[in-house]
């Protein structure tokens, strides 16, 4: 399993047109291959500063099989247009869960 | 409940003595007040670059009750001498948990 953080800042304004694009795009997600969850959380320090979770099989699922796919500019067209510059996307894997 | 997210870059060849360290400070996390759990990702890119999540009742029990505690002291005795320059924290509310 690998992890597809993506730290997204959103335009002024645009916070709640935002959250609504990210949960009309679930089901994006939930179809996707090799795509197991996915979460969005906000920052406390500045509340325009939102980290999208999406856990996926491989890498490539994320990097090759969703970018690729047509439900990628699906999403893209639901939450773009509120990107604040491009979002910063990495990936990390489990170390150790502490409880 | 708050979400702590600390990334913190650790020098060349100190990765396992990270990891066994934030190993050790298991306890002083379980043991802290308003300390629900806690877990410590890795980058893929970039496999220096480790992510601590740490969940919080309040914001204040991890910036107050525990950074003033001295189990923090300790905490940074175990793991900070791996830190390459100081983590960069933040704190994150959910938002939404799509599935």
């Amino acid at each position: 399993m690998v992890l597809e953080s993506a730290e997204i800042l959103v335009k002024p304004g645009m916070e709640e047109a935002f959250e609504e694009g990210v949960r009309q795009a679930v089901p994006l997600f939930r179809r996707a291959q090799g795509c197991s969850g996915m979460r969005l959380q906000r920052g406390v320090e500045n509340p325009r500063a939102y980290r999208l979770l999406v856990e996926w099989a491989t890498l490539e699922d994320h990097t090759v099989h969703f970018r690729d796919s047509e439900d990628f500019q699906e999403w893209r067209r639901l939450v773009g247009h509120c990107f604040d510059g491009a979002p910063n996307v990495s990936h990390l894997s489990g170390v150790l869960d502490g409880f």
